[in-house]
């Protein structure tokens, strides 16, 4: 089986990630997060906004609608240039991302007769209707989380204490109509991104630099969460390729074994949006009013969580571990009673269950052996198995065994919560 | 000015909740969420699942996507029975919901003439537009939820060890097409909803149990969160009145300025949903097949959010005080040096600063007087303010001041993070 086909499958039989609508044959674009995956992507959050908003002075946080007054579009020139060259074929009407030449070549190998149309711009906002009265008012789903900050830039401004230089973090939902949504979570219609939007003053070496520094910043993060630092490159747009705002742009690639992707754009945005909503900055010491530059870093959670579980996929000796960061795992620990049956077994192991649980996620799996237990949260990713076994009851110590090494070793009750909360550090 | 007036104020001047798209002239049922309110509504969030899914063994998570497949509405009643009865005033071609007295007796006052059409069943699904070849495929913004763990449940049956009785937790986004969006962030078109979807073996009595066990816990949760008893209590809805699946419907109403207003609705859904999506549930051990009924909590985040900001809203002494739980408080701790123009002051704060920001959400303050940062951090519900006077460089001990009593103490500043510590707990 493909490595990718090994990670759909897990990802639905353990409970990360289901097909959206599955019972009704699926809906093509969106995916469901189950029990283990609604965890790890909340881990993801959870990381991104301590480091992007906890961890920085100038850096507050924002959650905006996402459905946006039209004019907010036009504005931001989405209406005319968020778009995607498509083309048809002539012959079976089937239609195509102009630009991704495998998916034509694909259709030009399956079928004898093809007859490309010329491309033709499609916009890839998603369209809804809102109102009561006939004809209901067309608005759209964001195509992107930032223009939220854009339009609140002032009240941000206003309301809090921050001063240029600094930032707006948010996390959300974005809505993409795609042409071809595909290789599983990475192109989806429904997605979630984390943003970070850092306004400076219009300087074009100090953005440069704020620019720089938050390229390695980023790159930094995804391998302090583990992921590969061989697998990750940087790759700048070429100046044709650029998004319609974009002054400097490069991505943080992942070599995914669907080739190289996309994983975080960073972008110089300049002044093309403030300016484009008519906003600007008043300096409170200076006085002067500028319209301010923006830096942003852009990153999807879904294509996060999609990598990290690739990078963490292993098989090792018949077991197939997920080698997940352990501040990623949706359990941070398992406690298992060595017998189901064993009363008094059982009554410590829940003891223990319950002090773990008061400060980490805890699974609890008492049925069949140890082995099997251990197997199953291998799969999921479970950095520490906790087992309570006779001599428990004589000494109060645990085995507790590692997920990556296999290894055990013997640790007294006593020093358990601050055991894994030492490794979480 | 009326209180609703004071906290829409207060909550945009302090960057809890601006309309949405304010610089387009705004959009009627839309609310951004500033940088106080985004920490606001996270903690919300973040208690809830604490209380309903890691306090509990027998639930898990899940976070299904905002657009389905239009098969689930039309399965689910919802293209058919999600409705509310539109009047129009054939004068001024003005809508209103036909149940809504209030709104029509304020139109039959303000318009000389009025002649209200017959109601007519509007539905509340919001239409979106979806696919690349005309016409496009129309699908839903999810109007709830709920849907989304019902379409997933033989997904999370066969993932996770789950066994009836259990239930499955989501937060997130739902919309609806509200003909009188109003009263604030009360009721608008996008809006988050947190709800458990409990499943329990098909048995009037044992359903009723849980029914009422889950009511009690429901409302204990908003008391235990700050909110005054005497202003929650339960509204039976009339069985003429009640959802198209409800068996028991019961909501938890809070006392708004608006008058008394749903907070939260639990509801026995028996096992229309299940039944609708041809779905059913067999016990491992016994193989017997059955359809689960289910019992709902689903409460609104926003409006959450709202109650909690007008339950704690105070003026005391020329005083605004938010008097939040700390649990909800979108900083925990704010820290003062005495004056800023004094380095090793500022050194001294900065490094307790940093310390306390490593654990908890913290507000850094040095502008101005003392008096006027208390105010400040009061209006925004900072539980504790630290001040480090000339005393600290000698004696290593702080001011802390405490939000609602307005008293101080002296406290060692190692002992600092255990104090705050323990008062969050």
């Amino acid at each position: 089986m493909e490595l990718m086909d090994k990670i759909t499958s897990l990802a639905k039989r353990r409970g990360f990630i289901f097909p959206g609508s599955e019972i009704y044959g699926g809906f093509a674009g969106f995916w469901d997060y189950g029990p283990m995956g609604v965890e790890f992507k909340n881990n993801i959050k959870k990381e991104w906004w301590k480091t992007m908003v906890y961890a920085k002075d100038d850096v507050v946080g924002l959650d905006a609608s996402i459905i946006m007054n039209p004019l907010v579009w036009k504005a931001s020139g989405h209406l005319d240039a968020f778009t995607d060259p498509l083309v048809e074929c002539r012959v079976c009407h089937k239609r195509f991302v102009a630009d991704n030449k495998k998916d034509l070549e694909k259709h030009e190998k399956e079928h004898e007769n093809v007859e490309w149309t010329e491309p033709k711009q499609f916009n890839l906002m998603t369209e809804v209707f809102l109102g009561v009265t006939e004809p209901k008012e067309k608005a759209y789903l964001r195509g992107e989380i930032t223009q939220g900050v854009f339009v609140n830039f002032a009240n941000v401004v206003n309301s809090s204490r921050v001063k240029i230089p600094f930032g707006i973090a948010q996390i959300g939902k974005a809505f993409r109509n795609e042409v071809t949504p595909g290789n599983f979570t990475f192109r989806s219609r429904e997605f979630e991104q984390m943003e970070l939007e850092y306004f400076v003053y219009p300087d074009e070496k100090n953005a440069t630099k704020t620019f720089d520094t938050l390229k390695k910043e980023r790159l930094d993060w995804y391998v302090a969460l583990g992921i590969a630092k061989s697998k990750l490159k940087f790759r700048e747009h070429e100046p044709e390729k650029r998004a319609h705002y974009a002054k400097q742009a490069e991505d943080i690639e992942y070599e995914a074994p669907f080739g190289w992707s996309e994983l975080e754009g960073i972008h110089l945005r300049g002044d093309f949006d403030l300016k484009n909503h008519k906003l600007s900055y008043k300096d409170a010491e200076t006085q002067k009013e500028y319209t301010p530059w923006v830096i942003e870093t852009s990153g999807g959670v879904d294509r996060a969580a999609l990598f990290f579980l690739i990078d963490a996929y292993c098989e090792e000796g018949g077991r197939t571990i997920l080698k997940l960061n352990p501040k990623l795992s949706p359990y941070k620990v398992a406690v298992f009673p060595l017998l189901a049956n064993k009363e008094d077994l059982v009554k410590k192991a829940k003891d223990i269950y319950i002090d773990l649980k008061a400060k980490f996620n805890t699974s609890w799996d008492d049925r069949g052996n140890i082995g099997k237990r251990y197997y199953s949260q291998d799969e999921i990713g479970t950095p520490w198995c906790v087992t309570i076994d006779f001599d428990t009851l004589k000494d109060n110590t645990v085995t507790v065994r590692d997920r990556d090494s296999a290894k055990q070793e013997r640790i007294s009750v006593d020093k358990l919560v601050r055991y894994i909360e030492n490794k979480l550090k």
